[in-house]
């Protein structure tokens, strides 16, 4: 019997403007669990770089943790990304969302002079050195570019996001909706999802491609 | 050429504990988008009943807006509840979350003798009397039973909740994952979702059910 492949997703808050791509997140476990893989779920114990107002884009005055509101998409099922030991998964899977930019690393205010938060980097690294693939979805792939430097990725066509990427060291190929590209020497798996104008239908299907390209990486 | 359908999705906040469950809401967002029909979406313009820690079941000692929040899940595209007139979608659909039974009503705290939120039950009601179909998902079936009473309808098969929609006038028919309850007297779908012990996929192909039966019944 063939033993299930178990991936872990770093979810980065709850919601596009703050946190992870909720959109992403869900319709990337749905693709691992329909695919007969499993997930578990993580996300880092700090506090948001903000906290946006969804309805009008304002930023509002409070505190709120990304573990905390990351469990709202979890189900409450998740745990801080500290636990997250290279040998409980085969594989790693990073959603979107401007979380992924403002509080798993600092790329929304800094480009490619960001920081990353040291727990997401430890487990990148982790999993990178053990060989074990990754993918990272819509914006998530500066966060790989940054730490790993010299890679391929894509995060769809956005000019001043590729050129940061290449300033990193990374190389950017073009893609639209659903598609893939495939770094074979480092294991990476990325996507633009709503880095283009999608449709949710769309971003189902960059979703299931990408945890695909990423489940035939496991040996 | 057919007139593409469009429903009206009533969110309840953003997260299972306080809100609209989060997959839900998604997976029918999915459903009804990959049918070929459209969504619009809409919440009620009210503070949240309280704000729950989804990581440890703690209530949080702050206030939150049901509309603000559910943009998370809309991508900030929603509007106030108050805006929805009945000419503008051809259904209405209800996730569920403990957003249906703490915002949309008092369900969760008062049962059969629960309140309903002002501009839910006037929806509820201008679309069942203009002869358009209504979906309700998981526990949002109650919402329904305790407008319009004497309905059938299907929360799955916990007993106490069943018993509550007996004591509105309704009447609850037991079912398993998928299965889908039709009153077609009422032009009323319900799937009990998360009121099972459920997966993410089975959450998928219960919502995917209730749309489709719920696009059937619009001419």
């Amino acid at each position: 019997m063939t033993k299930t492949k178990k991936i872990a997703v770093v979810l980065s808050g709850c919601g596009v403007y703050d946190g992870a791509e909720i959109h992403e997140a869900v319709c990337s476990m749905l693709a691992i669990a329909e695919a007969g893989a499993e997930y578990d779920l993580y996300a880092p114990d700090i506090d948001q770089h903000h906290v946006i107002n969804h309805l009008n884009g304002s930023e509002m005055p409070e505190k709120r943790n990304v573990l905390v509101e990351a469990a709202r998409i979890a189900r409450g099922n998740i745990k801080a990304l500290s636990q997250l030991q290279v040998e409980q998964a085969d594989a790693l899977l990073l959603p979107g969302g401007f979380g992924a930019a403002k509080n798993l690393s600092s790329f929304a205010f800094d480009g490619a002079d960001c920081k990353i938060e040291p727990q997401t980097e430890r487990v990148v690294r982790s999993f990178h050195q053990a060989g074990k693939p990754i993918a990272a979805l819509c914006i998530a792939p500066v966060v790989i570019a940054k730490i790993l430097g010299d890679v391929e990725v894509t995060i769809g066509s956005d000019k001043a996001t590729a050129a940061a990427i290449e300033t990193m060291g990374g190389q950017h190929t073009t893609t639209g909706h659903g598609q893939v590209v495939t770094d074979t020497k480092n294991k990476l798996i990325t996507t633009p999802c709503y880095m283009l104008d999608a449709t949710l239908p769309q971003i189902a299907t960059g979703a299931r491609a990408a945890v695909t390209a990423l489940l035939n990486l496991i040996p």
